[in-house]
């Protein structure tokens, strides 16, 4: 079990990426840290860790994927990145797993196109874990396709089921399909016509149209829309959380009695507000490439991708490609899972 | 000055619209409660006020429109609903505006079939007032067209940026258009197609695409976007502040020191969190049809009802309909808003 990961992406690279390697690497986790080597040395150095652990190697890719590079960038230049050269590593047999902080675009771009698809698979989707007040909830596509067809939806809806098996272990995954109303006659003629093919696919738990606030409410395993309203979705909620926690900063810093109030409230607030913090899940996911492909959010931290190390090493470990590609194959997705849910 | 309010609709009627009424009517403002009289009269005397201000009457009207009648309920069945009444008396030059917390879509189905649209509106528009940090920002449309041409687009854009000179008293509204980053090869074809014509629209100042984050951070003044879009940004934003109030009320309920922190924070958290407290703006608009339509949240209580009073009375005497005519006419949108700019 060994996990490529992308040293160099993410706004805190690779000081983050080098020390949530160390603190990933005592799980027993291989990690190649793909990367300029010079520069990972240096990290190394910095942390005064007295030099890598065992279970950690480098291996050197002069180039960096930026933020704002376009996905093709990844493809026809900068050919030696350290995102790219993570995921020939997958090909090549030396890499189980990639996980980047990095570009999701370029990782997107990179995983069709350095590795495949999945057998029968039209588009791979960016899925993002959704902190929600009961537990985590599966949302697929968050940006991969921005424009999309019912059976591209019905394609998220199996990939999604499955990951919720084998990554979430949901027995039985309730897939709601995004919409602007529960009522059948609501959504786009997009969403109306995958609820279709949702509904008559025996294999899902199909539990119709779900609107935004379902899924916070957890109200479903896995919600499946295109990667425009995905994006949107997730990028709304990232905005509003950040928001609210802002105004209450703002409360807990005006006049003495309110910083005390904050003062006390603080360790709870944090303890609670932990249960719906992406740090702790470790972030999205590219679904339906040959690779297991953990991508984090790019302002993370060690902690988030240590945690994404340790999804990536678990998601290999319990058969997640195996899954999808039951799953995508048709029916049997529960059958095929059982071994899983043991576990 | 006549308001005709809808006071059968929304969840809390006719409660918190007949409260809410007396509390409107003190500010000189002229109320027509439309509705079933004896339940409005019924609700005057258990509010022991001693009967309704010289500066209300009570229309009635037999029926109600409920949250999940369809839009077309309202016209085919149910002619002499109050949602629809209120309607007719504005279009019978008995009211100046329509105020409702009812059902948005029947609203939107009376204002276009009772009333008629502005001369040249294709699709008129539900317009949000989202609360952000830094002021109130206009987004539309957020649930009356699903499916958008580029051109709806752009008379949104123009509808807007009246709405917010008129109603938010922005001199030069900043117009940005909703995608999935800030790059122009970012968004769908229909974003893209719209970018082509705001940008082109020297009426408008059209700052690009915006992102959700943008729409918090107030980095517009208005933010156009189909109504699927928008309804599901609407939605998410709820959703997302609810849990995170519900996590801040649990965080305050555990333990002794928290629960007392909570006690201490709790004033100015009240104070900060009604800066983005929907209640205090009053809902949303139904713009492009020639009756000013205020249309209130579902949930309600007299306090939100009274502010949509409030705003519906100031919008037509700011002459918001001359506004959005001669944005529609096209160009001199600023020259007309000259006198408003003064007042």
């Amino acid at each position: 079990m060994r996990i490529a990961l992308d040293a160099m992406g993410g706004d805190h690279a690779p000081g983050a990426t080098v020390a949530g390697a160390l603190a990933a690497s005592d799980s027993g986790i291989e990690i190649t840290l793909v990367g300029d080597e010079g520069v990972i040395q240096e990290e190394i150095a910095d942390l005064a860790v007295g030099g890598l652990p065992p279970s950690c190697t480098i291996h050197h890719a002069s180039e960096i994927v930026e933020m704002e590079d376009s996905p093709g960038a990844v493809l026809r230049r900068k050919r030696d990145s350290s995102l790219r050269v993570a995921f020939e590593l997958v090909k090549a047999g030396q890499a189980d797993a990639v996980v980047t902080m990095g570009n999701s675009g370029a990782a997107l771009a990179a995983g069709i196109f350095v590795g495949s698809r999945l057998d029968g698979v039209l588009r791979p989707a960016i899925t993002a874990i959704m902190p929600s007040a009961e537990a985590p909830v599966v949302l697929l596509d968050v940006g991969a396709n921005v424009d999309c067809k019912a059976e591209h939806l019905l394609q998220f809806a199996l990939m999604g089921a499955a990951f919720a098996q084998v990554g979430l272990r949901r027995a039985e995954p309730r897939v709601g399909l995004l919409s602007n109303g529960a009522e059948a006659e609501k959504g786009t003629d997009l969403t109306r016509a995958a609820a279709a093919l949702l509904a008559a696919e025996d294999t899902l738990d199909y539990i119709g149209f779900v609107e935004p606030g379902d899924v916070f409410a957890g109200r479903a395993d896995v919600v499946v829309t295109d990667g425009w309203t995905g994006n949107i979705l997730l990028k709304t909620a990232e905005a509003t959380s950040r928001q609210m926690v802002t105004l209450v900063r703002e409360a807990a810093g005006s006049g003495i009695v309110a910083r005390t109030g904050g003062l006390l409230l603080r360790p709870a607030l944090r303890r609670v507000l932990g249960r719906v913090d992406a740090a702790e899940v470790g972030g999205a996911l590219l679904l339906g490439v040959d690779a297991v492909t953990v991508i984090g959010h790019g302002g993370a931290e060690s902690r988030a991708v240590a945690n994404a190390i340790r999804t990536a090493a678990r998601l290999v470990e319990d058969g997640l490609l195996d899954g999808l590609r039951s799953a995508l194959a048709g029916g049997a997705l529960t059958e095929s899972m059982r071994g899983v849910r043991g576990g």
